[in-house]
């Protein structure tokens, strides 16, 4: 599906909801609907769906117009300096004199939306969010093989990045080595801040690398994940080094319990909650259900985080073309912890594909 | 000053304000009032400054619970698990009967607003981030030693990261050397994404580095930065690739003459607008405003971008206390570009300091 195939999509929406003009300032969905990608900071950028004068225009910071020239499939692009106010650009280039305005209401922050009131001052405001993430969710062949790529990165700094482990390095030194890996394997950056911890560090879900020093008997969870052409990856695994205590392997057998259990729960048409459930009711029936207080998984693809939610009260049902994390873990405090995840499908059959394939059995490295 | 102090000047405003309950939601606030750093991506996060209840509370998601009794000065924190409604928590621990709530009105996002309003449903709502943004706009002489640390640290990237620089690299691979560097000597990761270009390629403003090879000739663009601490540096150098035209060295000579001459204006007591202009005319001068279309500088701290905006219609006054950059450029189109970004900081007795003091004469490397 080309990014025109997705904007016609959005407008046949927005025609059957009489929605006379839509905004879409979300910069995840703004490349999703033109191909252009900007981290815009502070300053204004939005595709506005013009329908009642007929037209789409891509509003962008005026240092980034080349850019969005080059990349974007909108032809109809204005620039936007940083002394003139956007609201006023805006005004100046789009019907105004509507009734129905549409906006990312998760993404357009207050400030904008009272300056938007303004604008369009005789419209109602609604919210076309829902509608975007019902397309973004579906991910057509295209999207998955964009997906599989940052995998097959990730998976190779696994590899590598195992290899440079050795005793005394820091958890920030670990990271510079994987993060200098995603670069020389291609990637366009990481996909979120790279963790590794240490030891009792590894209890902390989102801990952030320091300077602990890896010695014997630690643990080492690694949880990353690059950006390649747009396309997000997104992996933990967790080593023991040199060597294991039983109760490590323990925990560790559980969790890897917990993953495949949730997997193997995974294919569409049923509630989501149930792989989050299937997943969760191996460490409940093992007793450490007090060491596991997060969701099993997120949907992934531009974003690192998007829909669906993976969590025990989702009742949405899973489609094809779905493509999330299964991430379980245990964690407990002052001794360190275990997450095991993976990235799944739900393929054309509805049937679950694992999108990683680096082992999972407990490797002491 | 610490974060109990900063808060305090907060309560005190929220006091004069009548403002009954504060929501601070920007995570970089956050740990600006608690020394909390969080990630919390869609998940709520909040430190919600109660006056009616006379508490305050931290509300974080569940698994980040116990790295914010780590690092928090607040005791009083309340865990929202992924499975829960933010809202309904919200409601049941904080006063809902109440007149005025702030908000930061650039943070808070129309959904929220929208679940806000039945939460307090009797309330006004006012903007509190003017107030936030003023007190972060005075760094304190702590805030600027981080700040400095942050630039030791990148500009030790620069000395080391050039010598690494070679014939046929690409963007991409340079960019991981200076990553490299960055976690090498410490820093906890970039700033910003790393911005390498070459060539023609150095006439995108804010172009993603990617598989141009270098070569003999080419403009080298570096802009980088690193956070340490929860402090960001920001820095950019032109370099030129083993031998320079004579357009290239007038160029360069332009850009380095206007970023000296924004930093010669400023000092406290003048409008913002004075130090762009000055920086600005330079450019103009030589004939070369065409290719410069943006604003001078950006204020940077916790955030890389934050307040002041240093654009030339700004009639705020500077005062002590501020750090901004000072970042001139000429971007050709097809031929390539030359920015030169300084870091500056007003210091007590409103004079100019210069943090960054890696050398600003072209260096053809």
């Amino acid at each position: 599906m080309t990014v025109n195939e997705r904007l016609n999509q959005l407008q046949s929406y927005l025609e059957k909801q009489n929605v006379d003009i839509a905004l879409i300032t979300t910069p995840a969905n703004v490349f999703y609907y033109t191909g252009f990608q900007c981290e815009p900071h502070e300053r204004f950028l939005a595709l506005v769906v013009d329908r009642k004068m007929e037209k789409t225009t891509l509003f962008v910071p005026a240092l980034d117009k080349d850019m969005a020239q080059q990349q974007s499939s909108i032809t109809n692009i204005i620039g936007i300096s940083d002394e003139q106010s956007p609201f006023d650009v805006l005004q100046d280039n789009v019907a105004t004199d509507v009734q129905t305005v549409g906006i990312e209401m998760k993404t357009m922050n207050v400030f904008q939306y009272n300056h938007m009131q303004s604008v369009f001052s005789n419209a109602t405001f609604t919210d076309v969010q829902p509608q975007v993430n019902r397309q973004r969710l579906v991910k057509s062949k295209e999207e998955i093989d964009y997906m599989v790529e940052a995998v097959h990165i990730i998976e190779k700094v696994y590899e590598e990045g195992i290899k440079k482990v050795k005793e005394g390095m820091t958890e920030a030194e670990l990271v510079a080595e994987l993060e200098y890996l995603m670069r020389k394997f291609g990637a366009d950056g990481p996909s979120f801040s790279t963790i590794a911890l240490f030891g009792e560090n590894a209890a902390l879900p989102h801990g952030a690398p320091g300077s602990r020093k890896l010695k014997k008997g630690d643990f080492i969870l690694i949880d990353m994940g690059v950006i390649k052409d747009g396309y997000c990856s997104d992996m933990t695994r967790t080593f023991v080094f040199q060597e294991a205590s039983e109760k490590q392997k323990e925990i560790y057998n559980i969790v890897l319990e917990a993953t495949n259990a949730g997997i193997d729960a995974v294919k569409a048409g049923v509630p989501l909650k149930t792989f989050d459930i299937a997943s969760r009711n191996v460490i409940k029936e093992k007793g450490y259900d007090a060491y596991f207080n997060n969701r099993v998984g997120h949907g992934l693809g531009i974003d690192v985080h998007e829909e669906p939610s993976i969590h025990e009260n989702n009742e949405e049902i899973a489609e094809k073309g779905y493509v999330f994390t299964i991430e379980p873990g245990i964690y407990i405090p002052d001794f360190g912890g275990v997450r095991i995840e993976d990235e799944v499908y739900i393929n054309e059959k509805g049937d679950v594909e694992v999108l990683t394939s680096f082992p999972k059995e407990l490797q002491i490295i």
